[in-house]
């Protein structure tokens, strides 16, 4: 059994980078050994690790790796910086949606850039401990959106969630999880409904998984029943995470987020997004700029590789989805609730440029 | 392979009824053999066949199937209606949602109401002919309701529906998807987006078996992607069949149905129901009357037997839900197209009282 609260861990005794193979859950707990960046790439496109805040974590321990073998690593800057961009760029381009990737890979460069001239063996410690860094700091950050989440509700909730925000798919605690873990510790939490998550499954295989493990009072439903489930008067609230905010609050979120929010719009309930500021990427004006990864059709046509539909069957298959700002009550974040209207909360909050780390703008 | 463009035949050869296996389309085209009106309740309980114009007919021919042996069916009177009336009670309860059940077995006990003294096999010939009837009229019926719903269409269309609505779910031709087949006959489609339809994966396997069986130009996509297609344009129009339409017009349909017509309001979408007459039950004032099936939870736990959940969690599954006729755009139907305000037309147009064949109403 995976004893960990988070999907990740770098091993110090042989600096090799474990993960809960998270394909499998919940019936197998099975452990993904990483011993280099390719290994990491291989398991961030295949999904072993998934979650934008895991996502970032997992590659700046992919740099490290890189950095692991000295015999592997350029002495002079400038291959040093090739060979670095080389890294990232594979990395990067394993999932297009996240900017927590962007956004690691470029906390790693800065370090990397830092110490261009320093011994190998010197520079992976360096790049280590920002990898670790980033993991640690999100799991700060994540209790304070719990914290900020919780200061919402004055009565006990019950809330309606998609996909996994929980622990697995950030570096622990959870986003929009978070802040239901928090409720739940508070006596504020009535239920918490769960989409499935079609075509992968997350909440059904995953959140069902933590929340159960934590002893959370959830229901797994489909994603088609959450409109009867919102019609029936059962939700008095929708919260969900987020892969990238643009600069004017559209968010992009696992695909399904937009239709629980028009849900919820159209029965006038709140409609919240947790996320780590990392996630609000300043660079990307509004959601007609955010890129949408399309999967492989074979996540629809099949479940768990059993086939549900018939011989080439044409699919469309979009990972996530963006929901508007005007569909959004409020966005939870680290640093605090940006209620409406929110373009202008953005800009008025956080007028600092994208990719620089929350801890350092905290300082 | 299954030759029929219908899923249910009666053998004239030896008086059994058979269905093709819909739980295990598309991969296994099985066929089941039902010889008594047990047979036929487990059947449709099990959902072997499924669709509310099928159930109906399925219904119809277990009751023939009931008197098929002379030698069980008790020739005097009262305990005649008395064996009829558990029949009818075995079959009526398989399924609680779908009102044609209900209305093919009042069709078949005014069959032995009229022949209540007629020798054992002479009454079997009057229930098989009857059971052969609804489901000849149905065929027709459906190919009426593609022609009404065909003229609602002046350019091509891009298309989203739900469920199975298709041969598979009706006598033939179908419902929803006969006015797609007609539609696409006449040049009239560009493309239908098939919502998979968790749990029970309807559309996935059998509207996309018979759409790809046909050429009907068809995109499969998960029922959380429905909201994000419609945002992108993608669609101008949704399509869906209804198990049950009320007095009002509020219609009870595969669970996911209500999501989508929301969806289509806010984005300022035609939602159309297609159904045949005897779906109106004008004995159900409104949606709220309407009894919505709640199916096991291992539907949702499980796809194709494969599980996809912690044990031990706790599911909400319902069946159907109800769209309040506010949302619908009109109901299309084989005696016309009913348009807003859909109430007051209901109400002019259809005074007759529930239950009674449309064929006896169109002499």
């Amino acid at each position: 059994m995976w004893p960990y609260e988070t999907p990740i861990v770098w091993q110090a005794e042989d600096h090799t980078v474990w993960m809960i193979d998270q394909r499998y859950l919940p019936h197998r707990e099975d452990i993904y050994v990483a011993r280099s960046y390719e290994d990491v790439a291989w398991a961030i496109r295949t999904m072993v690790i998934r979650g934008a805040p895991a996502i970032g974590v997992a590659a700046a321990m992919g740099v490290a790796l890189a950095f692991r073998d000295a015999s592997t690593v350029p002495v002079d800057p400038a291959a040093r910086q090739a060979y670095f961009r080389r890294v990232a760029e594979t990395l990067r381009q394993t999932r297009p949606t996240a900017v927590n990737l962007t956004w690691a890979l470029g906390r790693m460069e800065r370090v990397l850039e830092a110490h261009l001239d320093a011994p190998p063996d010197e520079l992976f410690r360096y790049l280590r401990t920002e990898a670790l860094e980033i993991q640690v700091e999100d799991v700060v950050l994540n209790q304070r959106i719990g914290e900020y989440g919780a200061q919402l509700f004055q009565e006990p909730a019950y809330l309606l969630t998609i996909c996994n925000t929980g622990f697995l798919a950030t570096a622990g605690y959870g986003t929009a999880a978070g802040v239901i873990r928090t409720l739940w510790r508070r006596g504020l939490l009535e239920r918490v409904y769960v989409c499935e998550t079609r075509p992968y499954l997350q909440g059904a295989r995953l959140t069902m998984w933590e929340f159960l493990r934590e002893g959370i009072p959830a229901t797994l439903i489909t994603d088609g029943m959450a409109g009867f489930l919102v019609q029936r008067g059962m939700v008095s609230a929708v919260l969900t995470g987020a892969d990238r905010i643009a600069r004017n609050g559209d968010t992009a979120n696992k695909v399904g987020t937009y239709t629980l929010a028009v849900l919820a719009h159209y029965h006038g309930l709140p409609f919240y997004v947790a996320a780590p500021y990392s996630t609000i990427d300043m660079a990307t004006p509004d959601g007609i700029h955010i890129p949408i990864e399309e999967r492989d059709s074979r996540e629809v046509t099949h479940v768990m590789e059993v086939p549900i539909a018939p011989e080439g069957t044409p699919v469309w298959n979009p990972a996530f989805d963006v929901t508007p700002h005007e569909l959004i009550t409020a966005i939870i974040t680290d640093q605090g609730v940006i209620g409406r209207p929110i373009p202008e909360e953005l800009a008025r909050r956080f007028s600092t440029p994208a990719n620089v780390a929350p801890a350092a703008r905290l300082e």
